[in-house]
């Protein structure tokens, strides 16, 4: 049992987690000034009280609780002293106390090239593909795929990043133990197992309206910068959008027709708030990329990045996977050539700066950054 | 039989309209400091040479068949010292020497408040659909739509513009008794029957490519500002846009699917050259209107500009013709009203600045400027 007066940082964060809701800006001010411990002791001897704060809540139990049920779930708590603490956050007015994790990627690392994909819950098929397109794209440009895990275009972004092995991160706005929507448990559940959900309420927290409002703020503040893909004029992502821009982040957004609604909040951000428009994928990336590495080619007419590559060449870069390694055997049998092509293959490819091996016989697409055919 | 020696200002403008293709500086300058019948006279005297100009072509016969081929159609001849000459064609680097104008506006009076809404010529159904409501939309707000009577966009935009009894004017590449496309001799005949077709270039002459590309000048001038609904990327409405630029007038675009390759065009004008992107009629008139007072409220849902009139009355406004008047008998006929209902819709609609009448029995919708209910 956690003994009051003995907890440290990680644990004293965690509970004040519990104490009230995120985004209090006296909580965050005692925590700069006392540290986490310090203030929850403060608060539970009542020298000091905060708005907002409810220092009867705190339950030494609850608090080992919280832990235990992360711990069995396979999730961690980060907290801004551990590598793994976005340091994007701190750009937040009022950055999270902690995060809990599930997942195998480190989020820090992910969210240092990474974009925020949200918009309508009630998507179309225009939008969703698009979102699905734009994700893909971006992930094998090497970004992270931040979004929510809703319905409509986030379930698109998600499912678009998963599709081509890519990174991607689903804030919730509840417990770590309530994944929200229900129905995307399946999808959820991929997530969890390849990229991270996370979230900044303690487990059981239920994801009610008003918390979905405070999860923007971090879908925001986890990307680089915020896509719209759809999104009708009262649509909850442009509320996260408005705080990519409050925090200085670039938003940019699909256009879509005029005539449908669901583009309608799109437009207005392009005419009203100075987003930029986008319409593919090597756009987005240099809005938000590492200045002049990105630029995205003017279009001119269709690109074919590849089109300097052979027949054969041009197969196997597209089978190589983006983060394992596939080895020659089966590459040879996901493209039908003879091992012996497969081999001349990925010889031009390495030499291109294309694929790369692990120094046995397993090979994968070379990152972005140092790759001709993108 | 006109003699030479004898021409006055606008017969020698004709003239000198054969002897080269449109947009010469030297042609220009010439006129600027001679007058159009002296420097007729000097460049067939040999004291004057032009490049591009070929003073063998002049031909007295020539050009008296020319005003007498233009006065059997019903056309006449508009030079810079008439009324009806276009003042804003003054802000182009080579104005026309002269136009040839069919119909019955008065073309400098219709374009002082217009818009040149073109696109592309193998549009979608979305865009024609945009395309027409943006034309009817704009002459209900007293904007006259010029174009240039293509396939696609530019006929939609005409047809949406007639649909509403509204002001259109159609520039051609040819001779004013060349229309062109021969095809479109339905909507063209239309326009030279309620509206006007304008052309720089003298009778007979063929509308070929290059003609197109000076025409598409001419559309750009006649607009106070020039809206592009669909183009892709090589779209010769991109050449009316950036003309429209070259002389500071105001350009948008209407967004559209990014899948779609007519829309490409419209997405790369707004990203690459800063141009606005339009929804709906009332954020072009707010674009192009007078300052202050065409401004588009900001979206927040549907706009209903009706909501403060009772059915009735909404009813009789909205079968108000834009420039003809109606009797109260055949609005009562329309309507299905009584005569008694109509007048006091008539006389309710006439109190708020909504409808005006010619002081006799005949009423139509107020000028846009005057009315409450747009």
């Amino acid at each position: 049992m956690i003994r009051i007066g003995a907890l440290d940082e990680r644990t004293a964060r965690v509970a004040l987690s519990r104490l009230g809701e995120p985004g209090l800006e006296s909580l965050r001010d005692a925590v700069a000034r006392f540290g986490a411990a310090e203030t929850l002791e403060r608060l539970r001897g009542g020298t000091l009280t905060l708005t907002g704060v409810t220092p009867s809540r705190f339950d030494a139990r609850t608090v080992e609780e919280d832990v235990r049920k992360a711990e069995r779930l396979g999730a961690r708590v980060v907290i801004p002293a551990d590598a793994e603490w976005p340091r994007q956050l701190s750009d937040l007015p009022v950055p999270p106390l902690c995060l809990w994790v599930r997942g195998p990627i480190d989020v820090g690392e992910a969210t240092e090239r990474s974009i925020a994909l949200v918009g309508a819950r009630s998507a179309t098929s225009y939008g969703s593909q698009v979102a699905a397109d734009l994700a893909a794209g971006l992930c094998e440009r090497g970004f992270a795929i931040i979004s929510g895990g809703a319905f409509g275009i986030d379930a698109a972004a998600h499912r678009g990043a998963l599709a081509v092995d890519g990174a991607t991160v689903a804030v919730m706005a509840g417990g770590i133990d309530r994944l929200y929507p229900a129905s995307h448990s399946t999808l959820l559940g991929e997530i969890t197992r390849t990229g991270a959900i996370v979230t900044e309420q303690p487990p059981g927290t239920a994801p009610i309206g008003s918390r979905f409002l405070g999860r923007n703020r971090l879908i925001a503040a986890l990307g680089c910068g915020t896509v719209v893909v759809e999104a009708s004029l009262r649509s909850g992502s442009l509320n996260t959008a408005g705080h990519a821009q409050t925090i200085n982040r670039p938003v940019a957004v699909v256009p879509g027709p005029v005539t449908s609604m669901q583009s309608a909040g799109c437009h207005f951000f392009v005419r009203e708030r100075g987003a930029e428009l986008v319409t593919d994928a090597a756009e987005v990336a240099e809005l938000v990329g590492r200045m002049g590495f990105d630029l995205a080619p003017v279009k001119r007419g269709e690109r074919r990045a590849l089109d300097d590559l052979e027949p054969d060449e041009r197969v196997i870069f597209e089978l190589l996977p983006l983060r394992k390694y596939a080895d020659v055997a089966a590459l040879a049998a996901a493209s039908g050539l003879d091992p012996m092509t497969v081999r001349a293959a990925l010889g031009i490819l390495s030499a291109r700066g294309d694929a790369v091996s692990d120094g046995l016989d397993g090979w994968r697409k070379a990152p972005a950054d140092t790759r001709r055919g993108r």
